[in-house]
């Protein structure tokens, strides 16, 4: 199996293309590091959404994580942060057109998951009809 | 700015698209958890790789990790370990077919991060004009 097309362009010598290619996805992946981040982006891809309604959105998140996580993003651009005059003070996030460059990383991603999920579960299917056949 | 055409497809609604998003890509961040499966994955895709061969061109990487990390890569079937009767014993690692199904996940994460470094170094270089009038 020869990878080389996949991942690798133009005329370089591979040992350098490989080195810029796992730069890049260090790169990617230290930004967006841990579980949490692309889930927020997902939840805020229909419409702003203050930190309770995220909070029910993205099952499992604690409060503290949540707010950490949402700190980060703002620095990092994907989101920002409005303070509402209200009584009670209302926050609200929402996407900036940054994070639309995420677009092709979340797809990837889902549909990836998507077909793991699937893999997982025929083979379960499989090992169960071994053990019971 | 809507981002619905983006992720959502069909006509369910808006929250149970996403949802089902959010768990997708949930359960592929589960499997290639942390920072070095995909690194190492692009490490290997020109060909079979020794682990002192992966420890070098991984940089960053311990011993202990690479080692930690190969092996989930080979409970999840991404690779595959061949041990040869040499003296002393050599130890080789192999892509799988499966591991190719993650070539959409790896191109777009390198575009990114690509396209996020640039973003980075045009913002520094911005400071500093304004730093230095």
């Amino acid at each position: 199996m020869n990878h080389e097309s996949s991942f690798n362009r133009g005329n370089r010598p591979d040992a350098e293309a490989c080195t810029e290619n796992i730069g890049a996805v260090k790169d990617a992946l230290y930004v967006l590091n841990g579980k949490w981040k692309l889930p927020i982006i997902i939840a805020l891809a229909d419409g702003p959404k203050r930190f309770k309604e995220l909070q029910r959105t993205v099952t499992g998140i604690t409060p503290k994580i949540l707010s950490k996580e949402l700190k980060e993003m703002e620095l990092n651009e994907f989101v920002t942060r409005t303070v509402y005059d209200t009584m009670p003070v209302s926050v609200e996030y929402t996407l900036t057109t940054y994070s639309d460059s995420l677009h092709e990383v979340i797809s990837a991603l889902r549909d990836w998951g998507l077909q793991h999920r699937k893999r997982i579960k025929a083979s379960y299917k499989k090992a169960r009809t071994i053990t019971n056949g």
